[in-house]
């Protein structure tokens, strides 16, 4: 089941550039920050309520995060649902029609494990499902 | 200051085609449904945990959820913050270099004051603040 929205994915140039907005024009304060290296991203965190706002500046041209931005410009990439059963969820959204683009859950950060639905099959909206602690 | 998000808006080109994959693949309930003339737009809400799923449908080729989908295809359209104090909130945003698409909030659905900052000055994400019940 969804118990919530753990996260809001939005992708940026410059994590640098991106800061005094979420910091001075929010108001939001940096939870903290990090580099993925398996997704070739930088991350920053802020906290809005119990939702986290994870910002994401690409590593390397082939980042994900770099096509996303040349395809779309900065702006909200994904979406991510906390579930209490990531591995029901996932057979709940296949045996409704959805893409999975990870038949398994994999570990993402802070020990969560992380699957995604193809925005394809969602109407246009990159969602991840994750289950565990942040 | 922020408080939490109140709700993102999801662009949909048909909220009866979307409903199946928000009720049976994500397994969210839906909270109620909302034709709003002024914004030419039919909605329909969803509850996240604390968060709100807000679809929109455009009513008329000329509403802006028409235009977005023209644009961009269905994904997510704009991100709202609930405020408790909307006023400062726009003049911290304005002083930090945000451009305000209404310099004043104005009533929104379900009797909050809302208004919106644009995306050109928020790094592609369109901002709205909120504050009152939902």
């Amino acid at each position: 089941m969804i118990t919530k929205i753990d996260h809001l994915g939005i992708a940026v140039k410059s994590i640098e550039e991106a800061l005094p907005y979420y910091e001075n024009v929010l108001g939001l304060k940096c939870e903290g920050r990090e580099e993925v290296a398996s997704q070739k991203v930088r991350t920053a965190f802020f906290a809005a309520g119990d939702v986290h706002l994870e910002l994401l500046e690409p590593t390397s041209d082939d980042s994900p995060i770099a096509k996303f931005l040349e395809k779309n410009g900065p702006g909200i990439h994904h979406i991510a649902f906390a579930t209490d059963d990531i591995t029901g969820q996932l057979a709940q959204a296949k045996g409704g029609g959805a893409r999975l683009i990870h038949e398994m859950p994999f570990a993402g950060a802070a020990d969560k494990l992380v699957a995604f639905l193809h925005p394809k099959s969602t109407f246009g909206v990159l969602t991840e499902f994750c289950q565990g602690s942040h």
